[in-house]
């Protein structure tokens, strides 16, 4: 490491002459001070700072996957990348309580003064909503101009820069479908999972049936739901039927990314893939405190403004409550617990494949 | 105070003899102990004392406030018991997190032995929401015997019992009502306050209208969906109209209760009226922490079983998302939002009234 | 309110340009970018933000203290901006959990450059210290020229302004000492109080000479210790010996302010006393998350250095962990739990006085 | 899995008629009710049952360790057991916050009541401690009989079971010692690894002396301190320095247990070191946060009853804050920080090493 000639001086080293003195008060300039429009400026800059911290993570984690031969380091730093934008969401989510001191009445105070500007602006969040993988069509339409309608034309080409670069939810995927172990030699692993797959919905097709406390029509009403579950299962054998899912949207992860995932869930404990299965672990929990973070930010305007209409002109919180579900990436990879089978269950692995999956120095432990 | 005269021992005091010997394994017991089903026992019972905890405080919130004349001393205890459960809440919320730690396929070694047992069974947290007051025709159906045919006619008489007893929201309701500002010598607050009320619609509505980023048809869409928040306002002024929607159950909180509600949290600032804006408040949370905390465990059960069915023969998370927002108690309390007005539109109280609202000792600091 | 002509954009209210634009990182210029570089400057800049908030909030608090009579609306201003102060505090200690998802290897790579910056040069944290009351004769000892000595002279004089004006702990201590109820008609509270606190300490000491458990030895220390208790029982009721500890620095405020502030503390039940209370309970929250953050803040900087020297040139966490309960402003506030007695053994209130503690207007409720 | 025959029922298999029926509160036995006891019963049988849990996951991270040759595979169950105690421990430290809804007069109110019980009393937290590793001879001395002296013969005789069995502290001191890698042929990496080392210590005490802000003494005073860094370094390379440091207590864990560690931390990136470093991080976290969960206890007590006398006897809260930091199991692997490197400095592995460092499954992703 290359050593600095000069001495850093911590307030220069941050720039907190510019980042302390970016806090001008609309109120304030039109000659009366609403005090708690400082915590709406400080608390929006404080997001955006983590926001561009997330994009930093983020931006390294896509180009550990965009490669042909993703290595074993790259998927140790994109876990640990992950952990850290966590941690950030998880802040994200606590300072709503910070936002939460604000009475809706002081907020009124000053409301009618920031028209039409509004989160829906934070060009930010549209690209890691981008980057992260939500696509166009599947985001909730809002405005005539789609999403990117409320921002500057500068600004609008940051996000479609982003909506066009290679997005983590792809990359994922093609990594996934190069998974070797699929067709390991002649593993006939499939065949044995969907015999103890069969079992297992039969019995629980059984505890619906013998169900006393149901009503005949609720009996049906519950068959006729889980015949869905059923369905999902049919697909999971059957590469068509899962690409017609796919067309009706109701999934997203292509066949042979969803049997490398599903592999990697039920095989967790083989070292090989032990960090796999963290991967994808984290990145369900990214998708889930962001949910939650869009459900919390939804019930904190709510306490807000009521019914009243938002800032940038939309009808309360319904729209951020709309996209809460709505908005998740790799939901897929969250549904993928109901293909999971008990342990008990779980086919056992030939020796030669188990050695495979192992570490390649023989502690004389493993055996 | 009498003193005790024989010594304590903390194991004694604690019932520690039973409480931890409590943990019977229906794994171990049928040969092969899951590792996991001790966790899965000891939660449980975690949140069984909770729930009863929380019944000891909602006791002593209920029995506060039945009776004629509620005393100032009576909403400074009834705060400080809902504060309690708002940090109960909030521990039954993180919690999770430690259930989490089970992964889902260590679960399914022991979750076909529980059947079919499930959290519906909860006594206490039935008795919880009766004394809160949920009312049963607002539940979210569920059996053909309705929420109570899951327990033992002994259990069945205790849920039923909370549910005649006055519920909380009831009590509540009642003292609203008598609230004695609500129309206080000449104050002719209301017609002050609905001209505020006035301009303020006038001005969002314009908002919407000018809004050049909507479609002519999203325009309508969003005015007539603005149109609900105006009758909303057009029921405050109207008796009749508060009464439809409250058959119409759209609303539960009656016309008299609502004004003072919203007398409560308009002039919030009058020492008087601090601790009952408080105590409103706190039902809130209790209620917003209910909402997450099913919320919460609905994500968890989605995330431990995926759509298979659950323990109690139900399919999936979908009937504890379901609830989440349904089971609300107070949430007409929570929308008394839409009706606040900025502070600077407030109509200013007469000095007399002022004085009615403040405190006896004229500390010569008020003026 | 006036209304804004203009209309505003989320990016420009909010100076993104430049806030998103000040974060240059070392490293990069030297020519390898230490990735982790990013997160330490962005998470130092959301600090000294959350610092300007909270001195935004301070100053108000200050502001509503600083006059001869202060309103019964400015202590709940005072109050409802404390429990701002206390969220944000919140989130400062959980930040530390993002800033410990950088391993020490990773700090290694970009410490040095850092050389001789610091969080010691912290100009907000300093006039924050000096605000609350944090005398510099209180202070941990650092550097030949104080802790003002790591700042450039502009900076030297904001922190010296901060020292010399009013601060929350005088502000308080004047208010405390101006306590109508002290001296109220031919009020006896201290004869009786003492009466059922001499009872109290009797009882104590004889549960440690009775102790079997503990050693003569032991016992006597315990008996020592506990005299050191009675001492300052003795100072409670004695002016001459409470102003001997404060020139001894064990204690901070005065005689009088002492009083008031156990007054207000054992009667906090009477509704005029209510909001004093909690005003009291909000200072020590904020003192004491202070010291939580201090000391968390030390762990993870050893976590992070070791006993390595900082970038700062100081050993290690030492320093941090030293300042953790020296720093402490209203611990004297915090220690008057030593001087609380069971609810059931305070002397009662006569009825003269009841009255001049409640509200103007009669409820008949309250009889 | 055997399947269950019977149907199960919530309320039998949770026992709650014995969970629910253990509080009995001793304040009404004796006449008067006081509505916090039951906070204070339940909390703690909350408390004990979270212990016994804690328990059962140590217990089983014991036996994991408890053998010659510990699998990869047993390393990953500890790990996640690990978790769950690490995520069970912040729930104990949160519920602080519940037991701080109780002011200190209320507890006043019962406390003479529980004499001379307890937490000292707690035999799952001393069986817990000992089963970490905290040896007796380094435990805080409180009480003629030792910290044993407080419970019956037969809880003591528990204890002192705990005491003798092996301890997690020494099973990992053991497993650490048989690491393969410390002399992997002729893997030279102490001398690159101290000669990197050498250079760092230069530069830090470089900066100590040119630091302008130190007046001389102090600056003798750093040196002299930085002194005590070095020689940790020196025992580092000398095993004979090393043990004159355990034989004054200043050090527990072993020279080659030590050495194994550090390799560990600094290797952590090959894949077969990712889970043991894990492992000795997660430790460090369950000894930290017990650290927390004392001092956070000593606070919440300190605030309780001042420096009045505990219920076991004890002057205030001192004695918690004595242990918070003395207790400390596996502090000498925290301290590891000190001897950490940055990462371009580290010595490169040789090809041959790398090789037996990762999985046996050539990817060709690796190269």
């Amino acid at each position: 490491m290359k050593k600095h000639n000069s001495p850093q001086y911590y307030h220069d080293y941050l720039k907190l002459d510019r980042i302390l003195d970016s806090q001008h008060l609309l109120s304030k300039e039109l000659g009366e001070e609403a005090h708690d429009e400082m915590l709406f400026i400080i608390i929006h800059q404080v997001y955006e700072l983590w926001f561009k911290q997330i994009l930093h993570e983020l931006d390294s984690v896509i180009k550990a996957f965009d490669r042909d031969t993703v290595h074993e380091s790259h998927i140790g730093i994109a876990i640990s990348r992950l952990d850290r934008i966590i941690e950030i969401q998880k802040i994200l989510i606590n300072q709503i309580h910070v936002l939460e001191t604000m009475t809706p009445m002081d907020f009124l105070d000053f409301r009618d003064l920031l028209i039409p500007a509004s989160g829906f602006q934070s060009v930010q969040f549209r690209v890691l909503e981008n980057k992260l993988g939500l696509k166009e069509d599947r985001r909730f339409v809002y405005g005539k101009g789609g999403y990117k309608s409320y921002v500057t034309e500068e600004h609008k080409s940051h996000i479609e820069e982003a909506e066009q670069s290679p997005s983590l939810f792809n990359l994922l995927e093609k990594w996934l479908e190069r998974t070797p172990f699929l067709e390991f030699e002649n593993f006939n692993f499939w065949e044995q999972y969907r015999s103890a797959v069969d079992d297992m919905l039969a019995s629980d097709r059984h505890h619906i049936e013998v169900n006393e406390q149901l009503s005949e029509a609720e009996k049906q009403n519950q068959l006729k739901e889980y015949t869905g579950t059923e369905k999902k299962f049919d697909a999971l054998f059957d590469n068509e039927k899962h690409n017609e899912l796919i067309e009706k949207k109701e999934h997203r992860l292509s066949y042979k990314a969803t049997q490398a995932a599903l592999l990697i869930l039920l095989y967790r404990d083989q070292p090989i893939l032990h960090n796999p299965y963290k991967l994808l672990n984290k990145l369900v929990d990214v998708d889930e405190l962001l949910t939650t973070w869009r459900y919390r930010h939804a019930l904190m305007v709510m306490r807000m403004i009521g019914r009243k209409i938002g800032t940038g002109g939309s009808t309360g919180s319904s729209y951020l409550k709309e996209t809460a579900e709505r908005h998740r990436v790799f939901e897929d990879l969250a549904n993928l617990t109901t293909f999971l089978i008990p342990r008990s269950a779980l086919p056992n692995l030939p020796d030669h494949i188990v050695r495979n999956l192992g570490f390649y120095y023989d502690t004389g432990e493993d055996k």
